[in-house]
């Protein structure tokens, strides 16, 4: 770490120029910060004739907080090396990595600024059809392409082991799983629904349902997960879907991500009541999310399946049974997990913009409330709900 | 591991001595070298005064095979590493290790020689009352403080990464999960129980179940397990027992160190009505095995309970419903490794004395049946058998 510097537009704009092909001696660079969030430099470096690549680089603090909150930059190795290796299994869908430079903790890689988020995408009402069968596809191969299907005992171990992710992990085993059922300080609640966070505090059922998805969050590193697959962390245009932002990845239970994201539809599927135009509009957009989240676990569901089914390496587990049972315990994984997704989002300390720009203080409590009822279903009832299209009759129509 | 050699009886004496401060200059040191199995040399160093102490060196093959099968020195770190953790959390019953070399693969430990091992004792028909009681003690309390319920995220993740053990997790992979399930080469099976064999290798169900065991055991980091908790891993003598051999070690399902116990008595009460001299003897032996099983499930879940409700430091995994759930599931996964571990002993590689001793070869077909019809339905039957007693109720009379 003895050459690790905070880089400036000068020191983005070299490394830049020096690790990629792109650029050249003469050609004019530019440089431009722009946040991505709170933990990291993000910079854009462009060259004459507007072709451009991003340099991210690691904050050894979180940046929303400042340098109280220290955090290892080795988050950059992780979210270098994860997005190879999903890039490895599903290079069409993931961001690609040009370079990383580990004493930095800087990365360059591909700029998709002819890209929108998929998160300012969806609160706009706009609809891609194609995100849920993308992702859908890339949460297949990258998850069944590094469990215990495919990777031996040993290279298995190893692969856990390189992607021991303690900081980033502890940020989510606080922020997901405890803060949001007990008077946290750093729990960020709407007055108006105070006492539906009351509610969560009190509720012991709901907790231990809670701990368990927890337990299994820290102890079942069934497959290399991205960590923190929201509708931010997905570029979308009219064609194609990329993943980005890797650094939560980690060895994981699988329904962690295809939750994740399943959640993020079903916040954006309750804000938009109060986010569109007309009740026309909110009725169409809810439609195409309801879709989105059918399509996407169908598409993984029955990808992951072909996958373990043509693939598998261990031959134990290449029976047809267990790979049914597997399956069956990934989706009530997911549901859980998309329970606590909805929940943290609606009284945890970072929100989703798809219920913060609701306007009607009103409104936006209402549909909060919707939310964290919707998580509680989601967790509670996850074992015994057998199909997607049960789990999206409990969206409020 | 330029310094390593394989020891001979002075190599022995000279480890000893150097790293011990009960022998001495002067002293007259003598040593013998005595097989443990098939890993490793095992050497008695004594000083003329009768004091004694054990040089276990791990050689970098196994030795039953020779050369031709590569195996890991860094065993001999995770078995120090492993009991040194134990020793922490249950002194009384785990061997004490005096001194660890790194480069010769050597450990220096207490020599148990006023103790008899388990399994020899059990074969001649003794009785020790104390056992299970304190093994019991001893699994409550090194699987618990090793385990998320005590834990930090970080500290865990960091304790997993220490103790990851590919070499010899996959001896356990394919032994324990795999060969009895087909007809692999390095299975042993008597003559007389091969069509029991391939019922085994043609049953799906079966197998679906034991695929679930299989992946838990490789992604299931619950706890930092001894790893091979057979009964010729504890010494015994009238008033205590010592666990030895934690090679196997590493993070794993708290059932499984469980089982491996649990089916190990089991075996020896199945073996017993073909080893002891009349049936009186046998059903005096089996009603005192049948209680040892019965007091190390519940001497092992009253403790773990007391522990989780008064030791717990995760606040989400303190909700006293959730540890109901978690010891619930311990004791199915634990009745499922005991029965894989009752087939893998009847008609996988590596058998049990107190089968192979049967000397009538009828008897002992019969016997070795009966043990993978056991192991079948504590799989088959392990997510609804309720009780211990429910589970010994299967235990043929």
């Amino acid at each position: 770490m003895t050459d690790y510097r905070i880089f400036n537009n000068d020191d983005a704009m070299r490394f830049a120029d020096k690790h990629s092909e792109l650029f050249g001696d003469h050609s004019k660079l530019s440089a431009e910060e722009f946040g991505d969030g709170n933990l990291n430099l993000v910079f854009r470096v462009s060259n004459d004739k507007g072709t451009s690549l991003i340099v991210k680089q690691a904050l050894p603090y979180a940046r929303c907080v400042g340098e109280s909150w220290p955090l290892s930059t080795d988050r950059a190795r992780i979210e270098a090396e994860v997005l190879r290796v999903h890039a490895r299994f599903c290079p069409e869908h993931t961001v690609e990595i040009r370079h990383f430079d580990a004493e930095l903790s800087a990365i360059l890689m591909e700029d998709l600024k002819q890209y929108t988020i998929l998160r300012t995408a969806l609160i706009k009402g706009k609809q891609y059809e194609h995100v849920a069968t993308q992702i859908g596809h890339y949460l297949a191969h990258t998850l069944f392409y590094t469990s215990d299907f495919v990777l031996t005992g040993p290279a298995k171990k190893a692969a856990v082991a390189q992607f021991i992710n303690p900081d980033l992990c502890q940020i989510t085993e606080d922020l997901f799983f405890t803060d949001p059922y007990c008077n946290h300080e750093r729990n960020n609640i709407h007055d108006l629904i105070i006492s539906t966070a009351r509610e969560l505090w009190q509720d012991e059922a709901l907790q231990a349902e809670v701990a368990a998805l927890k337990a299994d969050f820290l102890s079942k590193p069934q497959a290399l997960l991205h960590g923190d697959l929201h509708s931010g962390s997905i570029f979308v245009n009219a064609e194609n879907c990329k993943v980005i932002d890797a650094e939560f990845g980690f060895y994981g239970p699988i329904g962690f991500d295809v939750g994740s994201l399943l959640a993020n539809f079903c916040l954006n599927y309750l804000g938009c009541a109060g986010l569109l135009a007309d009740t026309e509009a909110v009725t169409e957009h809810q439609t195409y999310v309801r879709q989105q989240c059918l399509t996407l676990w169908q598409v993984f569901a029955e990808q992951f399946s072909q996958l373990m089914s043509q693939d598998s390496q261990d031959p134990m587990l290449r029976n047809s049974l267990y790979q049914k049972q597997f399956l069956q315990q990934v989706f009530a994984d997911a549901i859980g997990y998309a329970g606590c997704e909805l929940i943290r989002r609606t009284v945890g300390l970072a929100h989703v913009a798809d219920l913060d720009k609701v306007s009607s203080e009103q409104q936006r409590a209402s549909i909060e409330k919707q939310a964290v009822e919707l998580g509680r279903r989601f967790i509670t009832q996850r074992q015994s709900l057998n199909s997607i299209e049960q789990v999206l009759d409990l969206l409020p129509l």
